[in-house]
């Protein structure tokens, strides 16, 4: 009654026959701070040195104690976890320590609304549903206000008291010979027709080359790598892709995406057109600093580019802090640095502490709906597990003064020095490092024109960045991984806790690597 | 600095006002079992028994001893909880487990393999996406097919090798005095038109009035509730919803929505046109018993009716079994007892224990495509804390031969009969009895015709339940909420734990409640 042996991989085994081929497919034990145990054939534990940080999960490091004790508190008071509709107020107490954040590092004194779910990508998808909540808004607004003035047109009309314009005539294709009424009602019926295919357009959301919002149906649509997102085209709205740091492209890309609808004004006794802007545009993504995109920084210029744009054509900002928030950059928001602000933010990832699941979607007051709270809801949401875990990781980045920002930069600082240090003696393999404090990339050069034919596989295979995973795993007992849409670009995530000593052995175990590298090595990275 | 009193709510403040409008803003502090503990004035704990059952996902009560005691050496033993592209053996231990129990309650041998995600709302798009990638692989094979076929007849043709038939000269809109190739080009030209429009097309998926499937933005499509769905209805594929257990409807509804493109065939020197079905259906979505529709239960026949009808259109089934499924109704899944079996079933709510936040994806080896793994992943899916807590619910309900299933018929048929009796006993205010197992709904006659104006505003408004729930609370120390898309129906969601105590109190308050429905008194329910 069992065809199925035990040992057979239920749980997505294809990911891991991938995983083995680059020999990461280990099991981890024990973890704390930045250390991951694996066990040897003997059962002894190995110690991994973790920079992958649980791809930006790990601000405060593998099972930090306080997150910890505060679980365990947690379970000793049996506080209850899912009680939906009641009161939370670790949920308000976190948008408080939020809000308090966001005045201080963007000046705003505008209050930020909470919304909690439970990923990053859920909270993605909450932004862009308050804002198509919004949309949808306007345009039964816009709809109404076009069918008060076309009956108003029609009755002037209709008693003599206007008489259609030239332009009424001319888009109305009819001539002066025709009667007033007619010509009327044939503009109507052009302009019917015209509005509602401008206003049942799916909404056009911008985001970046290179971005990555999540993976649900709707957000997998907002992230750049086609082989993530075309499969599932036809699931959701598309989002219109512009080059990072290219004012000139997104002003192109906005102008060919703008619409207007048409509306009827009388004046002086004559009915004219009026072309007004159609709120066609769903909403702007932006990540700071794109982190599966391989470590790229939205620049100052470009942030108030977007900023001014979005600002003329009334698109909300989503800014997806996803990655780059929770202060991994040397601030809470890596977008106030860069002076661009949200009217919505998202936050996840670290938000659960390391151990928790907890996302949140805030939206400035100006544009917050409170409607939306009735239409919107999750099972797992505000629970009272995840909710006073961020917290107690709010609390503790805002400890002593924002000691953790400070211990972001500074270590981020001394990593970057290393990796900088690994460049300047491997220029031949090493591209470049990009990236800010804890939020760091390394990209090595493409292997396409190596003399072994195996290195120009790994080119060939886009895999290069998981052979030396594997490579720095089995030969340093260290942990990083490829940024998921750049895979030449490694990532290193770890937490304010990283050491000197662990920086140290990292930037000997890439000296190693950019010799492998540099000697096109095949033993070395040979599966 | 601090504009923002600390005591203004910014965690979805209307909705906190909604509650208190009815009084069920209260903070719980304590829970165990069916319990939750709010405090009095003076600061004492006050029992409030719980049949709300957070939403489905407390089939073991609120802090079961062993998932805690679990959860707390999960953090003794600083287990690490964020190591994506690793092994996760939890996972795969878990995998089996649920295929053990779909092979006993549904006989079959085939496997299935599991995806892990976070949140009901996120499995259900997993499965969606999943479908739609083979979807797309075969609208892709169809297309390449098709393209082959056309070159084959032009190249016929050319070399004087077949003619074009008839029923191309009639589908091109060509006589018979035309060439042979440009009659075929006339005809190729609207074909591709025509398999242009039909496979671009978004996918139709079906799913059943009354449904609820999620909210996120792809999610919320296949949720019936109006005020859910239509406000984002721009932002993703929208759904044909079918009328519960009506089968006729249901191949009406299929009929329609069916689609063919054309083909190219050389036979016998003709090129004739045929018609193939094309893959434009996404998913049918199938919940069992509806839970946030009011507690309806498919019927065998209906969800006989569903099986044919998609094994006839290639649709595959998606079985929501978030809110039924665990054990709740007395098997491990609701379907297996109607015999309707899932090419997908998404599980989630009690699959985190009461503590953390699980869900599943299971997709059977048939519709299953191993390159899935690669495009679909979530940082918050496969962790080391949820997983081995899913590992051990599935462990305590298959415990002792099932026991767990058969409390759940035991205490849900206790259950019934007490609503039943009150059932019986008002029958002017309480319509039906409906539900299996632990998931019961007990529906109120309207107050639409009440002679209160008050009961007829709660009608219109919409918001009886919501009423009542306060009341309950307020009088009774109680805690039951109405389903969210048919407000009058109370949803009775204990834990397999409930005692016979809390339930004969639930009955004598649920007469109480009756009676101020039957006496129309204002200031029983006088918010």
């Amino acid at each position: 009654m069992n065809p199925e042996p035990t040992d057979r991989e239920l749980a997505e085994p294809h990911l891991l026959g991938t995983l083995a081929t680059v020999g990461v497919n280990v099991e981890y034990v024990r973890a704390h701070g930045d250390t991951l145990y694996r066990l040897d054939e003997e059962g002894r534990e190995i110690p991994v040195t973790d920079f992958a940080g649980g791809y930006g999960a790990l601000i405060l490091g593998h099972n930090h104690p306080e997150i910890t004790a505060l679980a365990r508190d947690l379970l000793e008071r049996q506080v209850p976890v899912y009680t939906q509709f009641s009161r939370h107020p670790a949920a308000n107490r976190a948008a408080h320590l939020i809000n308090d954040i966001i005045r201080r590092e963007t000046g705003t004194e505008e209050p930020y609304f909470a919304f909690f779910s439970s990923t990053g990508a859920e909270a993605v998808e909450a932004a862009t549903k308050h804002a198509e909540f919004v949309r949808s808004q306007r345009l039964a607004a816009l709809a109404t206000g076009i069918d008060g003035n076309v009956a108003s047109a029609r009755a002037a009309v209709a008693a003599g008291r206007a008489e259609p314009g030239p332009d009424v005539y001319e888009r109305a294709g009819a001539d002066t010979a025709q009667a007033a009424d007619q010509v009327l009602e044939h503009l109507v019926a052009r302009l019917e027709r015209h509005n509602d295919e401008v206003l049942s357009r799916p909404p056009v959301y911008f985001a970046l080359e290179g971005s990555f919002h999540g993976k649900l149906a709707g957000s997998v649509q907002l992230t750049h790598n086609p082989g993530f997102r075309t499969p599932f085209a036809a699931m959701a709205a598309r989002a219109r892709f512009v080059p990072m740091n290219e004012g000139e492209a997104l002003v192109k890309a906005v102008e060919e995406e703008r619409a207007v609808v048409w509306d009827l004004v009388v004046e002086d006794g004559r009915v004219g057109v009026v072309e007004r802007p159609a709120p066609v545009f769903g909403a702007f993504l932006v990540e700071p600093i794109q982190g599966e995109g391989g470590i790229h920084e939205v620049g100052r210029e470009f942030a108030e580019r977007i900023q001014t744009v979005c600002a003329e054509i009334e698109c909300p900002i989503i800014v997806d802090e996803v990655q780059s928030g929770m202060g991994r950059t040397g601030s809470f928001l890596a977008s106030a640095r860069i002076g661009l602000r949200g009217d919505y933010y998202a936050l996840a990832k670290s938000l659960g502490g390391g151990i928790a699941k907890s996302s949140v979607m805030l939206v400035r007051e100006q544009h917050y709906r409170a409607e939306f709270e009735l239409v919107h809801s999750s099972t797992f949401a505000k629970d009272g597990f995840s909710t006073p875990v961020a917290v107690r990781v709010l609390e503790l980045l805002e400890a002593d003064g924002g000691a953790a920002y400070s211990r972001a930069r500074e270590r981020g600082e001394r990593l970057r020095l290393a990796l900088e240090r690994v460049r300047e003696d491997f220029p031949d393999v090493v591209a470049q490092v990009r990236g800010r404090g804890l939020m760091l990339g390394l990209e090595f050069r493409s292997t396409s024109d190596s003399p072994s034919e195996l290195f120009r596989f790994f080119a060939e295979a886009d895999v290069l960045g998981y052979v030396l995973s594997g490579y720095l795993l089995r030969e340093h007992d260290i942990r990083a991984l490829p940024t998921a849409s750049a895979v030449n670009t490694l990532r290193l995530a770890p937490s304010i806790g990283i050491g000197d000593e662990q920086i140290d052995r990292l930037e000997q175990a890439l000296r190693n690597v950019a010799l492998v590298l540099r000697e096109s090595d095949e033993q070395a990275l040979a599966p």
